[in-house]
């Protein structure tokens, strides 16, 4: 080629040479020198584990079918050794980690059975996936009993998903996300919780007591973005967009907006299979998170196309494999989350208030 | 071809024909003898005039950028002509018809810009559309200034934006969803509040006064069930999948419970551009929502594949010049919107509790 | 607001507002006010005209299950009314076309038929749609009976196709996109016809006679260079992606590579369904095709990410309207194709050989 | 619950639990028991074991980028190994393959690039990868050099393809996917090459001699179907849709034209990430492909929806680890394919004609 080559013609695409035996981590390791999806599947790999080596606090969003898909011990498993800090869920999410948690099961479908048969059955399905219609009855009417237990005040969901954690572990002592979360003092916010089965519970205790079952959605909201403004640095985790996606970029803005030294998030990864071009949130690009300040100018970000079932599996096992010592020296906030007042490390967030750092 | 023609060969796909100044009611009408996408976008359209000819309670699910892009005003005149009664929508559709109706603009963009820029001159994109980031600041204040008027309850979702369109109307006098509803009493039902920027608005006047500011987005489970309740059959219309897609649905399941004779809508059109297949609920398809009775077995249902910025400009101008007389001759429940207790035809829903038909 | 308006804020979206009785027309054009693919559906109208009033050759593109979806008629009187100059298609579209043409029909289904079903009766599905395996077996063999007629060279596509509508239009006299095309003298080309059942036609007269059957694809990657090397400028409709978008896009770089006067297609209009981020060329961004050279740098384009079942039906309806007036002034060139060396106002293009303006 | 189980719930997922250091092995084999997409490429890895253990003809299709992509190094690992038997390729991943083989390169680049920058240092971009567009010219030159050298009569691309395949490995012993099936002796199809830049070389040699450059695309169909017919199974894998995906159904159509007794593919695996609702092949679903007998109507099948450049890395590393035994029992057919007629296990196919078994 004789001329100087291109600038833009520096790193070359290295072919993914197949190695039998490979763990998941080298696999994803060399993924990140091949294209497309393949190749932001191997730089969120490398990202997540950057954001462990940073002094941030890790936010992470599950939308989509999780739980039931089969995430919940993995979900379980990132807050439990604390590869994040703060979750945020749809209530599907947690109300079918309930579901196994209390011990019941999600069952292996076909996405071309017989609704109308499943119907005169009573069982649900989710794609592939399906579940007993009676039980889910059970769950809410449990989910209903707990709330009548508690006192008769608004509870951001916050502070109730904690204490429906501490309960789940009472009674169970199984492994789940909402038992993982009460374990290691992670805060859960569930900004829909009106709309999904832990919202239709909690109407079912107020049918029965008009008192019972309020939610503070807006104090979640103020929560959260005190949990932004209270570190430097934040990082965005997003499986599927929905409202956590949404949630997680609103708290830093809204954070800005009582302290301007907030400055979006320093580090996101999504992992989802909308697209942009219809315009709706969740599949928003990382670029457009830009210009509202979601996200940091410079943050260091990726978006992988996939299904998270997919690539959730092979990258919390690549990081598990790969990421041990940067997590061994990770400092993570340690909050208190048992009253209507949180803290971090100790300090109380003023209550019902923004607060700068 | 001498032997009986299959069963299953009985309805032949007419190629469309081209035909100059065609009006949008007969591309459609024509486009039911198409194929794929097309085929459903005309079967959306008989669907929806068979809704609007039975005496049924028609739910509209707005979720997507549908306001910032240019639909307020078609979802406005389905508020006011009554082509549906009941509208359950994301924070971010009603706040960006908030800022319109209050005389500010969304933009046109493109997806290409630079974020970064945009984001030095404070400009928030949404894909291909632009918006003031001062502008929407100024509205959170109006937001707060508002909820800060309001009594010291919590107030459900329906009740807090009825008054919010009244005050819009009263300050601005302009059409606009909030404003059409208002005037229609034709109720909103917002899920999801937390995660929007009105929510951002309540949480800026909590931290005025810990007082204000609070949803009661249980409540709204509830208000909604008994409307599907309140008469034997419902419809639902969904565009972008999203909260209000699962709320709805929800809301039929709820009631169920509450009164064995519901039996899931009757009818439903979902316009959407998610995909059953990675298990979510915006994309599930509405065999799925047969399985658990959100859908009677028997409901006439169509799923469009498309953008609805494509589909709606259409399927409402066919509607609006072929559907006229089918709308005239509806009779929909009348409702009263204006205090903690809301009532259809006169008769109150009961406080805070599920009430059988 | 009182300082100045940012730059990128001048051109407000301007919501879309209800109109019984609207035309096609009348709609597109409003669409170009708002967002999102519906944006992108009036640009094309636009750009579509555009191209119409410009002195250039329009190729069009067809991929995807068009024909049998019902939308061949509207490729005809694209063709007969030259909005188009060159069609480039799967073998499916043709074949498809032959089959209705021909007295057959394609029939409405559904996607959730039993296929075993089907299977055991020898019916095809399309998604949607039914056709009878037993009259594709006769259209083959019409086809190679055809081809066994024909000299025994091998022809490009081009001149085959084109004595395929003759014939059709001949036994026939039924309209189409293969007799439409042989009226016109418009070329068809159908770079992979190895892969379709028209394919599969020319290999069964093969099995009969091993000196027929013989295509030059090759020879059709001249003939559309040359093509595009013959008028200053040329443009692009592509609908579904596939291997007519890249073939058109090809037939520029080939005749720049001949003659450097060629600076890729002027004006694009690309209706996909496909996305960019899985690296294929049926998704990828008509952004990138300006890196390659297959569009000028300052190309007018447009993608519209929509089903062509919708966007045709609308697009083609609109144009028949309101570019009554633009067609009628346009002066495209004239074809003769009736032998191995096609000419192109009177003359011929070199035997097998590129040959600059 | 008291009341037996219904038929529907016999099988629970199993939530997937975090394994540091897990093979992908190991992880595939437990993803078989999550649900949606995850769920689907564990069972491709079970299904294409199967097809392994069992006595059948395999065919893979690769559309798409995936030779850019960094894919072709495990493609060769496929044919090497004879994971496969039959490679059916778009011309893009054959040319790409050549780019490398010959010792050029792909780069790593980004999608937001700006396209007019490139376009001036001659670099064409996919999506996210980089190559120079001299070094295509190059490689251009060397193809119609190359098909300047050989007989002057067309060559069916399975042909012509191993004649290149031998010539690349002649002149620079690299592994790649073309000089894998030379050295492997497995026919690779190209039915679209006059879509892609092989066939761009070829129309520069017919430039220079215009008896040359002659594909024979339908001796291709030909070829294929009487691989079908040879042995009494067949499976099919492809990758990303595309004239693969429908060229290798349309062999087992054909082949069952001449011989009943061929009744469609016993296994299929597709990774796609097109959607069936549109109509188009690349998209339609495997359920589809029974109406047609393209499937045998027990055939084991899943369809993936997932980026290539995610599945395959992930697929073929967890093969090489756990399907080494069935792989080494395995006994595929061996071909000669150095002249016009090829044959298999020793008995050449009859020329240009179909042969029942």
């Amino acid at each position: 080629m004789g001329r100087r080559k291109s600038r833009f013609l520096r790193k070359p695409v290295e072919p993914f040479v197949v190695n039998a035996g490979a763990t998941t981590d080298d696999v994803l390791a060399r993924m990140e020198r091949i294209s497309f999806q393949g190749r932001n599947l191997g730089t969120a790999r490398r990202i997540w584990e950057k954001m462990l080596g940073s002094d941030c606090t890790i936010f992470l969003g599950t939308a989509g079918a999780l739980s039931a898909g089969g995430m919940r011990l993995i979900i379980a498993h990132l807050i439990e050794h604390r590869y994040i800090d703060v979750l945020v869920s749809t209530g599907a999410n947690l109300y079918h980690d309930l579901h196994e948690t209390r011990g019941r099961r999600h069952f292996i479908g076909s996405p071309t059975l017989d609704d109308a048969a499943l119907a005169a059955e009573r069982i649900d399905r989710v794609y592939d996936t399906l579940a007993s219609e009676d039980e889910f009855s059970k769950n809410d009417e449990w989910i209903a009993a707990f709330a009548l237990k508690l006192e008769r005040r608004p509870h951001t969901t916050r502070e109730f998903l904690y204490k429906l954690g501490e309960q789940l572990w009472n009674d169970t002592g199984n492994n789940g996300i909402l038992t993982a979360a009460y374990r290691a003092k992670v805060p859960i916010f569930c900004p829909a919780i009106a709309d999904s089965s832990i919202g239709m519970g909690l109407s079912q205790a107020r049918h029965r007591d008009q008192t019972a079952g309020f939610s503070d959605v807006i104090g979640d909201i103020i929560e959260s973005a005190n949990i932004v403004i209270r570190k430097p640095a934040t990082a965005t985790i997003v499986l599927g967009g929905g409202t956590p996606k949404n949630f997680i970029n609103q708290a830093s803005v809204q954070a800005e907006y009582f302290d301007d030294r907030v400055g979006g998030h320093k580090f996101a990864i999504q992992i989802v299979t909308d697209v942009p071009h219809f315009g709706g949130a969740s599949g928003s690009s990382l670029e457009e998170a830009r210009s509202w300040g979601k996200l940091a100018t410079d943050a260091e970000q990726v978006t992988v196309h996939a299904d998270a079932t997919i690539a959730l599996p092979i990258l919390v096992s690549a990081l598990a494999g790969g990421a041990v010592d940067t997590l061994a020296r990770r400092k993570p906030m340690s909050f208190d989350l048992a009253g209507p007042t949180m803290s971090a490390n100790g300090r109380p967030f003023p209550h019902a208030r923004f607060e700068a750092r």
